[in-house]
């Protein structure tokens, strides 16, 4: 909204909202009867690239989603997604096939994009020296300094089979690919949506081809989408984000970040965005690969349950407040490259009693979760977005 | 909003939004003509609490907020604030006697609530240790081990000043009095505000009696009003805050947090508050008492520009991202008990060349700040949140 945004009211079509206690009007001399609501979405940019009905994306959440929840955001009129940046050739193409047989809707698939690790020796031996306490308190032999080798996060061979999958959505975290590589994307017909956490950012996925841009707050849960390692202090809010992504680029902005239900999803519209990424939030429904300690941790999730750390992995993610995760902030040991770090701490955690190190992504309005199939809380979405679309113009003076 | 929170619709009035390309409508057989638009806000609780015409509070931001600011916010129709934390007496007397004299409509006091600062020798000699390297590379002579005597942050003598003056309404910052304490101001018409980082500290505040409750998130500008120091990862953004507070209590709540233009206000509107508190956004207003460095930094903000720490006063807050802000973040060295860690910053920032101890108090939005008189900012603001709330529905289907 430029300053002033007043201004363009007269060029405008003018709306005026009328509060009725009864449901029809006269209009022009005909009647118009009120035959159920369809919600018509203020912002049908997203709805419109996806070609979606509505521009809900459920989070691809490596691990946690599944093609029977992919499916099930997809048919109820939504884009499905799955996190595929791990997957071998054999099961990218297993999955797409699964998300084809499910549903002729357009659904995502995710991938990060990141360097190949490098961790030097000296980092190694620090991190080592720093968790040699934890595996001793676990009765866990010496953290092994042997580190998985681990190539790029998107290299020539994904690219190739991406080209012969051809999913109608392909997303990215952490960056994207180089411009050419996008291009052929794009020209095999996939859309190509990019995360940013910050305008810098946002401006960063424009250049390098992106049709849309999520723009992920410091709410969300999973990892940060940031570019390079997080510093102290990052990290935007949603409310002060999207508005200057918005500004920022002409390309349509998916909020993310805290948003769960329909106050949310309005919210985001508000504030210029043209569809919303919801993660947490589908984590409770039925077809979800939540395990059952975290759908419980979540049914009694706080809005202080979580917090942002490198600690598992090497790169900043908002996963639920431990000992160890805080215990690690606290001291700030050197890492080793992401993912490099989950060969240290993954063994901690399935070692760890009482939660200690357990790593539970999820973001700061798990409490708002609802435990229903996803076609419902899609549908329960929807809804409550249009209560608060309706509510929000409803205050309006009737003119007299 | 509760589950499924579509089930009350037949039970309320129908709204219909219309968009016409002109400005009639007939109804029930009658013709309505537009007459210029009025906003009516769509849930006025914070309004008829505070007497006040639209909900947008200027917060009190001490230092900042000067007497014109907050009289010219309350003569547009909103809730002007001064932040009185240090003031003396006679001070206090001075500013509400300005106030009187400039609006006849209600304006704010702000107080801090926090414990008689208790500061042992341990830290007091491991943050000079810390500190004095700066110290040396600005030619200052050695810290001072003297800190200021300070009191605690409300007491009796200012309970009875306040008694005396009967200020329209009081807000709280940190916490909130003794219930005893904040009956008497509720017994002499004043209304009280407190502020909350999370839902536990909403639920303190509506137990200690508030009138409404400022649900402020990560994204804001200046001190945290958490009611306890920070722990790393804490600070829940405003989105995924505002709906969780507004759950958690039956008061009126008032979103704080990265809300600059009418975008943020109508998402705060849609996350369910009943009002916006607004400090960033008005340091830019010819009325505020902001110098001519920090107004040249808001012209040229980006939103990575902020980071929140305790290293300027021994309480988390969200300031310019400086050299001595990001090293004593890094390094977390104890601090003194606010506010007494200002004695031992404060001569680094006035000695300190090229902004690298400099404490800029600003948010995450900024960058979004307009220069404007205080009144036409208020009425831009209004005119860009009814403008949202008429985008948001005029893409409603209309019924056929």
């Amino acid at each position: 909204m430029p300053a002033g945004g007043a201004g363009e009211r007269g060029e405008r079509a003018r709306t005026i909202a009328v509060t009725l206690p009864w449901d029809r009007i006269m209009m022009g001399g005909r009647v118009f009867l009120a035959i159920g609501k369809t919600l018509m979405w203020p912002n049908r940019r997203l709805c419109d690239l996806l070609k979606i009905e509505h521009p809900i994306i459920q989070a691809p959440m490596a691990g946690s989603a599944t093609p029977q929840l992919a499916a099930a955001v997809s048919n109820a009129g939504g884009l499905g997604s799955l996190g595929c940046a791990s997957m071998l050739p054999d099961g990218l193409r297993n999955v797409a096939r699964q998300m084809r047989a499910s549903t002729e809707r357009p659904f995502n698939l995710n991938f990060f994009v990141f360097p190949r690790p490098n961790t030097s020796d000296a980092v190694l031996t620090g991190v080592i020296d720093r968790l040699r306490p934890y595996y001793e308190e676990l009765s866990l032999d010496e953290p092994s300094r042997k580190l998985p080798p681990i190539g790029p996060g998107f290299d020539d061979e994904k690219l190739e089979l991406l080209l012969e999958i051809r999913p109608p959505v392909v997303s990215f975290h952490f960056g994207i690919p180089d411009a050419a590589d996008v291009g052929r994307l794009k020209r095999a017909g996939i859309a190509i949506i990019g995360t940013a956490t910050n305008v810098a950012e946002a401006r960063k996925l424009v250049d390098g081809g992106a049709d849309a841009v999520i723009a992920q707050g410091w709410e969300a849960g999973g990892h940060r989408g940031s570019h390079a390692r997080n510093g102290p202090g990052d990290g935007v809010g949603a409310m002060a984000l999207v508005p200057q992504v918005v500004d920022a680029v002409k390309l349509p902005v998916i909020a993310a970040g805290g948003i769960a239900d329909g106050r949310g999803i309005a919210a985001a519209f508000a504030l210029g965005a043209s569809g919303v990424q919801i993660g947490t939030g589908f984590l409770s429904c039925d077809e979800a690969g939540t395990d059952a300690p975290r759908r419980a941790l979540m049914r009694a999730a706080s809005d202080m349950d979580t917090m942002v750390t490198d600690a598992f992995t090497g790169r900043a993610a908002r996963a639920r407040r431990t000992r160890y995760a805080l215990e690690m902030e606290e001291s700030r040991t050197p890492l080793p490259d992401f993912p490099q770090m989950v060969a240290l701490s993954a063994p901690l955690g399935d070692a760890g009693a009482k939660g200690d190190f357990a790593f539970h992504l999820y973001g700061q309005a798990a409490a708002l979760n609802r435990e229903l199939p996803a076609g419902e809380l899609m549908r329960t979405l929807v809804a409550e977005t249009s209560d608060v679309f309706e509510a929000l113009s409803a205050g309006k003076e009737m003119p007299a």
